[in-house]
């Protein structure tokens, strides 16, 4: 699926702890071409090298390290760029990823500002790609009216890691209809400097805000399909999804681990046995499509009692795939069981580059 | 309620963690006096300074140390013992315990074996004392029947911390009918040397053996009332409670976590001002009996929306007390809330003391 | 020693980590009575409760909960004070200090602004608190001469872990030469929000800005007497003493570790059985004068291999006393060893309101 | 320097961390092949992946899950190894080493059982290969005399994180005469299940057993030369030389810190440049002949001050270098500095493998 020429991208928010994900993980991409830093008005000028405060495990790759930064304005080297990949804090995400679609740039975004905006789509690249389709829609909106420029968002890491699941066994078992989870989430979801130590070592915080809420409402809008008319989102309105969620911060530093619950439309529901055998056998899109950073398998289920575990776990498939475990009946509702999912990769960085491959695919962009 | 002299207690299991705890807490007890420690062939004959491998923040009480440490038979100083506490392994408790109460000794035990057993009561104090009065019938059914001894059971530690507003919320609203829970469960709950640090730095483990099955099968007997004659336990029968569960091992030293969602009969159920008012408001018997190892407060209820924390809010009432937060409406059953209560504390040792404290004021033993 | 009559106190930085603990330590203080609280003009005119980010494991005490926060300037209630303990961040604590000396307050201030003022005494009351005999002729150097006010530091932390087994070796066996010392200290030391969490979990810093310069100096000021004339330090330059640290950041919560050679100016040096003597026989001046917040025993001597460790250890006499463990000889110098001690007790708060303690038995401060 | 065909390998211990560590390692190694497996007589005849409690991030190489699992005597599949890896416990493995080398196989072990046989050698790679040199007498002495029998040992995990940079140093300077080290061990390098989670959470412990010992003597005999007549070591006996250790446990899973102070004989000593210089400057022999899992670059010293830090670099060079950071003046000795080095690849299983790639390249194995 590989495009004839590299497609240049710019990075938003680079020197952030997303934007040094987007970093490693573009630098040996097969066909996107790092082009372009924007970060704040004081890396501004700088390279690369001197402006960040790197903090991850593999040194800064060397074809960025002497990049100049540049302010996160559509101009320069960001004109030139076929995609932006937004990484940029919420305070300032919701104005610039505007500005750079005005001046016709494609937006990858990582923020949560644009997720409930009604013609932008909220896309899990291993559940619903095909809000995509709504880019035309979205274009036609502004004014004038956009050739190239949208913006499309990602998921919230916790919420990442629910729904692709939850796709697998909708797409095998029909609707579910209630969700109970509980979220014991990594230190590095919340950024850098982040959580401070004295508050999570030796500790678990029962609280991270506005989390719940976004879990509660994302679900809907990702494993909902579009309005017949291509125009809007149905949110799953015609089997009312419920969610209830409680999210823990814990002293995990990649890897958010979820206990999940849920009832299924369809009576009677899937057994266990059933519900191992759907998770195993999804496929996403983009992985059919050849998406080079789609993993080769969307969700591994564990048979140990014990899996699965952020520290061993959390980088199958690069941390592209989704874990699952302890598969079975619910007392309660019809199905439990345990989610890991790679916050930082698949929870965002990845799917953001995902979702831009899948794009590329589908000829948005790129052409 | 003290009784007119000190009595006599022995603890079964002295140098493990249960036992260190005992050791702890009945060293500065108002009118139990430590007479007897029991522990392996391994350590007896040995003073207590030099069979245990001491853990605790506080050095080994005094009048301990140099305490001869005797095998866990019902001889030597167990015989003039009013109480026998029980901290032993699973694996040798059952038959010692037997033993025990077979001499004529009141055998106040932490251990899971006896716990299913029909009429063995098993008591969190804060909840279920009055079960209590079973032990009559238990005593006639033994061969002799017996005139002094019995066994007591208290919970294990994350259903105690369950139960205790689960029985405030039915005391003030009627049954509960649905419980879902996820527990972060702290290491400590393992005992020593218990959970390897490479199995759980930078990590949480998603299943705890066993655990899951205590906490749905005891929430149902400690909640359910005694049948009319007395001589059984009706677990909920009216109203039948189905419990889901699922146990997280996390990296906190003391205290479990739970995120709790429960659905009453009731109809419409209570609003969430009305449960924090009736969690506040509960009062358990042992409480208004003057128990000297009863919280002042039974249930606090934390205002603030991150808390309660195992690190900050653990140690609340010594340890006796159970804190919940973050008391919200349930989109999926009626009300959801966190739990904290410290599993070292009212989630063991302390309990079985409680309960020991209780026999006396009720005159079913000491005198 | 107790005054006639209780002593008002003022806090300085009263919403920072040291000013919490300076409140929970001076609540049930016998005679020092909390009257005035100062913080940044964020907080000033309201309740304490509302103002502080309350991070202690036990709750505010109620008499503090509702006192009304003022500014850091020497007017209101702090007029009426006869100590004000300095909790003060070193960005704004020195002037704040000159301040309240000016006004003729008597500072005690945990900053490090003043340690190094040639006529401010810098004192770890188990050391050198006849330092404090320099505070007429630092009145005397104000302009206008002062009567009641002037300031008095403490130690850094680690500093302060370090000197007191050294000024109890020194007390025994003469001066000391040489020091090498690695420090693995806790993450409290670093105040709060301090030190993020991605920084430290699974990980250890080798660098704490400024540590080592700190040791390396502070130990000369307060190891050595005064000059004859009592209107200088003479910073151990009889027998210069030679101090080399390492400091490490280590994901602890309380309790600094210290692995420590000695050099001893004798020859013969003392043997590690002489050592072990001389550090249990350890007495210092607050001590033998009864202050309250003084430890009862100065050194504990841990026989065990494995000690002192920072959780089971840290506690020790409240976090007043020092522990030592593993003393032996050193192959390269003469005696090596292991101090912990409670950075946030002894190497904080603790030592200040000892200090104060100490001025009241000798009549300097509340006559 | 490849052999004309690929060498069967076998692995003692297999089934153990450091087996685990070995598997992982060569499965993907360009001319060690994994033939044989050994472990207990418990696991013997099962597959290994019933055999094992895989604890790594990796899973298992396919090629091993289903290989047969054998006792550790030198029969069967053993016969054929060219090599013989051992990561055996210290309690078995000097037996079962012996009885591998009669049987005229090539052993390359991780255990202390050998370490001071005074003709075997002791050889971390990046510094003293040359000692393989004695092997040919090794040989001689056992009786019958042996043809490709012979055992080589790798040094202590802490040992070998201090000996490279001092091995560096000395070829650049001269002789070192004193090294005073305190180390901060991860975890890992107490095995599994090793350190109790109780142990280390919050906490630190200030000593391993044995380990203070084993770098005062080990490195003696690494940094030594061989005696003229190639038939004995000389541990640095022209020079003594003087090691101090501390050894402390930290709550980090993988990477070995020491705080390090060296002095030299040479006056005056070489500047904290000079040291830089030196030390990015040493090439080891294995390097030079290309042995495949030697590190590209030895030591990589590090300029900003916190660094290194095992979290974020102790994967350097995939864990086959070491890290140094911190260099500068020791006003006590000469220069001290920090090293961090990865304890379970070149601190135990990598090393050991170079030294087997080196008697490859050397003509000793493999011909």
């Amino acid at each position: 699926m590989a495009p004839q020429a590299p497609i240049n991208v710019g990075i938003l928010g680079a020197t952030g702890t997303v934007g040094q994900r987007f970093i490693l993980l573009l630098s040996t991409h097969p066909f996107f071409k790092i082009h372009a830093l924007g970060a704040s008005s004081r890396s501004a000028g700088h390279p690369y090298v001197k402006a960040v405060k790197w903090k991850q495990a593999s040194p800064i790759p060397e074809t960025v390290r002497e990049m100049i930064v540049q302010e996160c304005k559509p101009e320069g080297a960001f004109k030139d760029c076929g995609v932006v990949f937004s990484g940029l804090d919420a305070d300032v995400a919701g104005d610039i990823e505007l500005a750079f679609r005005a001046a016709e740039l494609a937006v990858f975004s990582n923020s949560k500002n644009h997720r409930r905006d009604p013609v932008v789509p909220l896309i899990v690249p291993l559940v619903n790609p095909s809000h995509l389709s709504i880019v035309p829609y979205q274009q036609s909106l502004q004014s004038p009216p956009l050739k190239k420029g949208f913006i499309v968002t990602n998921a919230n890491c916790s919420t990442t890691g629910l729904v692709v699941p939850l796709a697998a066994l909708e797409s095998a078992f029909g609707p579910i209809e209630i969700v109970q989870v509980t979220t014991l989430q990594a230190i590095s979801g919340a950024g850098y400097p982040g959580v401070p130590s004295l508050d999570i070592l030796d500790n678990v915080v029962p609280y991270i805000g506005g989390e719940e809420e976004k879990i509660e409402w994302e679900a809907g809008k990702i494993l909902g399909g579009l309005a017949d008319d291509g125009k809007a989102f149905e949110h799953h309105a015609t089997h009312p999804l419920t969610v209830s969620a409680t999210c823990f911060r814990v002293p995990v530093l990649d890897g958010h681990s979820e206990s999940v619950s849920v009832r299924f439309h369809r009576r009677p529901p899937p057994s266990p046995e059933d519900v191992v055998t759907a998770l195993r056998a999804y496929v996403s899109e983009p992985q059919s499509l050849g998406c080079p950073s789609a993993p080769q398998q969307a969700i591994f289920v564990h048979n140990e009692p014990d899996r699965p575990q952020p520290r061993l776990d959390r980088d199958f498939q690069r941390g592209a795939g989704v874990n699952v475990g302890r598969v079975r009946k619910c007392p309660v509702l019809d199905i439990k069981f345990v989610v890991l999912a790679n916050n930082v990769c698949i929870g965002a960085a990845t799917s953001s580059i995902i979702n831009a491959e899948y794009a590329v695919a589908k000829g948005v962009i790129g052409v």
